[in-house]
């Protein structure tokens, strides 16, 4: 079980646009909820395979009012290909409902900002915040559906005052 | 998300065997831990397809010291062929590593007494024991690992003095 | 791919029970078909996984007049609890519905009669036999859809007068 | 089983790219060969999680001097990201090592050429080539792996003068 390695609290995404929410989602509004990010790349195999319907389901299983999914495509490596024109694409075709976001591009570096404030070390990743707003797990790579659950569940145990 | 539906003590498993553990488990021993009892039966394809993975990928994710994992083989029809013998041999070709209690058998109908106790409706069937003993769930059926997940890691938070 | 690395007439199988079929089936009254034999053990677990799933598909796939299945209980360990009564309930737990026959046992060795004939290193085992009753495949283990299909259909190809 | 439904020759493919092979490949040149065409588009969820995979194990289970399977990307909707760049960097990630040809766009409508000429209802679609070069399947949707292998291995079986 990887550990609940860190208890900073979570900056705030940087993003360009949203899909799936009428609104742009803060995590400063969020607090009292636990929020799971998933980072991905629409053209990375394992996002696709594993972590994207991970991040339905768990929405799926699990009220809003809870616990708020977002999806983080967070563009690191081919660029021109992976726009916010095709992810929309991507998104209708695979029938994705949860919010998803899109990492705000960098200006200076191949990494967008809110995966460099992260410090994120490539897709898919999971990162967890608590309630308090504070980040519990960033972790690179998939994570068992069992392992996930059972620290969301830990998480969601928490009381929030 | 199958609702936490009882909070009555658990009664104390009935078993006549026990396998991958030096002495037999009793529940009043385990308070402080959860508990996750699976009960399977070796011909129920149902079982060997999920659940039982399931219940073997749930103890190598936690240590036996916050949670234990229990298989029982709850035998309600075809007792001539699922022996105690057969399920030795049934848990060495599968490799299962977790403790697995054979359910008593009734002199007197079907269903084994630990099943009858518990009131389960057929196997594979989940039940979570907090670690005040009581049972908190009780599920027929399979459950999706990110379901259960998320519930055990409510348990685990629970305090325990 | 495999090659068809045999040309040798396939031995009559001997066997002391059928299953789902009406009358035992030799192998010198399916002239004209092509014969697979999925030599299997109930609690061995790739067959259970993967080989026994395979056999049922490819009957479904292909009419018995032109393609017949044969899975062969072909039981080499455990024999006191891989029970003919046992087999009746797997057959039954697990729906399978094409031909299976039972190995006869041997009063000399754990190999069963057939499983000594036919050389086979262990379960699974698929062994081909074409329309003029040679055997064209013995393969230990399992073999991809792809590649059990391909040779299948080649040797449906061929004539038989 | 789907009928071997057609007998019409083939018609040449229209391309604009290659991927995976030095020179494009024209049907016509392939005589002697059996033909597996499987038409995708890279955010096709069904052709992503199986008909490509599918094709790259037909592949790598055959040599190319007995059956040559070609990718034809066949864009007929969201043109605009589903291009020749996107293409590219997608055969790159999912790590596809065999032939694939890029559809040539029509001017004057939303299907391209070849997949018009082939008379294809969507992605993922099948179409297998004899070794005369005429057309045996023409098949809309997934085919079973043994189904898929059945057929193919009877067209292998086939003889070439």
């Amino acid at each position: 079980m990887p550990p609940l390695n860190s208890f900073s609290l979570a900056p705030e995404l940087e993003t360009c646009a949203w899909f799936n929410t009428e609104q742009p989602l803060y995590l400063s509004a969020l607090r009292g909820k636990v929020i799971v990010i998933v980072a991905f790349q629409m053209l990375c195999p394992g996002c696709v395979s594993h972590s994207l319907p991970q991040a339905s389901a768990l929405q799926k299983f699990h009220s809003t009012s809870q616990l708020q999914v977002i999806g983080l495509h967070a563009v690191f490596e081919h660029h021109h290909v992976m726009t916010q024109e095709a992810l929309q694409v991507f998104i209708a075709e695979y029938g994705l409902n949860f919010a998803i976001a899109v990492d705000q591009p960098s200006t200076v570096e191949a990494l967008p900002k809110t995966m460099s404030k992260l410090q994120l070390h490539g897709t898919p990743s999971i990162v967890l915040i608590d309630k308090q707003g504070r980040i519990r797990l960033n972790h690179f790579g998939h994570l068992h559906d069992l392992q996930l659950g059972s620290i969301i569940g830990r998480l969601l145990a928490e009381t929030f005052d």
